[in-house]
């Protein structure tokens, strides 16, 4: 993409009442825009690197064997009262409308009821089990404080999957599965060395349920490290039992603010017992589908990457979810300048790799430097005469320092890299 | 996709409820699935049709220089009062909430007024523009009937694009350019031989806004068809003055049903200058932005295909939005017939041919075709002992009445064709 023709522009300042670090420089960097506290847009590079981070999502979870759908978010408060979630005491993040005949919807703060529901005309036996099922759906959630930028939102994509299984063995399958795609889904996001598997609390049904927690000073929680295990203990279940019982040792654990970027959670028969889910076994006998759910929020992961990947110059994009891989700078008016980066630019787009090229005239060096470091795209590439006399291109990653002087074929071979 | 996989299943009914055509259909296929009156999900068969519409769309709007884009569902009443279109008598199909503390806010019915104020951090001058902008957005609106499956629903995706221009001669160019756009959607959606550029209500700001009309009985509106011309009047607007202004004539007029599946429309300066969105010119004058509005619902157009593309056994896709592209039935237990059908599906698939593959067990041969028709897939393809005794594959288009016995080659040339 030309740059001159990308409408967003940096931005000197966030609004005054921003005040987290992932809200404004993605909002300097032109990724985001405010609406309104805890309401964000996402404008063309922010839509790239949120789309970037739901394929990685979207990889992981079919090749465990989910299937894609989308709900609704307007849902009828019949879906949530068998589970007593229609309870403004029990869901405490409710946005309730009307119809136009005063009949009460609820926007879906979660889909565990409506996936459940939705499931019930299409499970009969054991044959049709098990079933995993996912969709990138538009949650609303009335957060009292929206403090977090875009790590705590009132409207934000979630990527949730409800697994569907014949009984705990089967679940207990999947979840471990889950529990490895979630792992990839991080670590290819590249927070994977700063994100640990973390035992919460889990509620009616289960033990524990599993978060996965990335440390940063950002974060809402505190959690518990032992870094040579790689696994966390939540504050919130954090005593010598549990300790004791995952075989862990106060000496060794570290006390870390971190923000939960996934959980999976076991449901057990909770929702198929209230909303009637059952199925005929093999020997003919009626059991409740035994459930699992695994939520990740793509927005949430992009916050994060940009509090735990930046400097103060800007974001520092991981290669996987940047807008674009390749940023080149064409510096000053000369004609050998323009002709050599149109020629790099296309060069590089029939390769197939994604490059924005700043042709924007009329801006100092200074500025333009100024501009890539706060976007962040991983590799820059600087066009200028002395680029051209010293012998070529100026290539620098973004988490480099000092660039070099390169020639076509060793920029290409970086590039390729 | 091995349909043994899928979760969904084709269903003898719809619900009791449904009147429409297209989601009666789409029900009983699995494609999607009723909430509530007017509120339906996406099931994977029925996202896969979706994303190939929105990906249509996404090309014709990136071909004429549109930059994607979300914005929020929740916006603040401030964004709306400008334009006097928070008043409940002004727009009457608002779904409102509230914030914990009482701020009503409304669920976006249109997004002229959002995309406006977001614009002004980043227009100051005539090298800002033109700018044209689209999403692909969910819309909530408080239909008080809905009746008509996915053509009218309360809760959808639409692509809403918004062009900015420096006049209304730049606003003139991209609007014949968007026009151009549009007809293509609907020719590659496989409804361009029934969808006519129609004369409609321009409003306060222009002469005629431009629909984009489908001939079908489950319309609702009424328009007036010049065959030979290729254009058509709306009724609202349909007068003497009118058939006189636009060169036709009441003789060669015929009269149809029809549903709207896109409109463009000028909107002038009403919104720049309500929300203040001004540039200046070369010559240091201030002006206000001249804009346009564009949009298209992808699940109407979706419903629109299955209501005009569908015979009494089921939907018709045309290839560019299907499912998939071939769906192959295995039929018997038949050892042979069973390799011979994995073999060609894995084949297929590595040839980046999309299949759907019917290897369910336990199902009558009468079943498994009666469900190839009633969920549309382009090419059948049949494996039976008989097939194979014959010499290979029984390959037969979903419009076809009959089909041929193939080998491989053939099948092979066939499907790529």
């Amino acid at each position: 993409m030309k740059q001159s023709h990308l409408f967003t522009k940096t931005k000197k300042e966030a609004p005054a009442d921003e005040v987290a670090k992932n809200a404004e420089l993605l909002i300097k960097a032109g990724f985001i825009n405010k609406e309104m506290a805890g309401v964000y847009s996402y404008l063309p590079l922010g839509l790239r690197v949120i789309n970037k981070i739901q394929n990685i999502i979207r990889e992981e979870m079919n090749a465990i064997g989910g299937q894609e759908v989308t709900l609704t978010a307007l849902q009828e408060k019949a879906t949530w009262e068998p589970t007593n979630q229609w309870d403004d005491a029990e869901v405490d993040v409710w946005f309730k409308t009307k119809l136009k005949n005063e009949t009460e919807l609820g926007l879906a703060v979660t889909h565990e009821a409506a996936m459940t529901k939705m499931l019930k005309s299409f499970v009969e036996s054991y044959r049709d089990l098990p079933v995993n099922i996912y969709q990138f759906q538009t949650k609303f959630r009335n957060e009292t404080r929206a403090k977090s930028g875009i790590m705590r939102t009132r409207e934000f994509i979630m990527k949730d999957l409800y697994s569907f299984s014949k009984d705990e063995a089967e679940h207990n399958e999947f979840y471990e599965k889950a529990k490895e795609a979630y792992k990839n889904v991080f670590k290819r996001a590249g927070i994977g060395h700063l994100t640990y598997l973390t035992f919460a609390s889990g509620g009616m049904f289960s033990k524990f349920s599993h978060e996965f927690q990335t440390i940063t000073s950002a974060g809402e929680d505190i959690i518990y490290v032992d870094e040579s295990k790689g696994i966390a203990i939540n504050k919130e279940v954090y005593n010598d039992e549990v300790i004791a019982n995952l075989g862990l040792s106060k000496e060794t654990l570290v006390e870390n603010r971190a923000v939960e970027v996934g959980n999976i959670f076991t449901l057990a028969t909770r929702f198929s017992d209230a909303l009637n889910l059952k199925y005929k076994t093999e020997t003919g006998e009626e059991k409740s589908v035994f459930m699992g759910s695994y939520g990740i929020g793509p927005g949430r992961l992009m916050g994060t990457v940009v509090e735990v990947l930046s400097d103060d110059k800007g974001i520092i994009w991981p290669e996987s979810i940047a807008p674009f891989k390749v940023h080149i700078l064409e510096l000053g008016d000369d004609m050998e300048v323009k002709t050599t980066a149109n020629a790099l630019y296309a060069t590089l787009q029939s390769k197939g790799i994604e490059v924005m090229y700043d042709d924007r005239t009329g801006m100092s060096a200074g500025e333009k430097f100024a501009d890539a470091d706060l976007i962040g795209i991983p590799y820059r590439v600087v066009i200028s005469p002395r680029s051209l006399k010293d012998g070529g291109y100026e290539v620098k990653k973004r988490t480099e320092g000092k660039g070099k002087i390169v020639n076509i074929d060793e920029l290409t071979e970086i590039l390729n890299g």
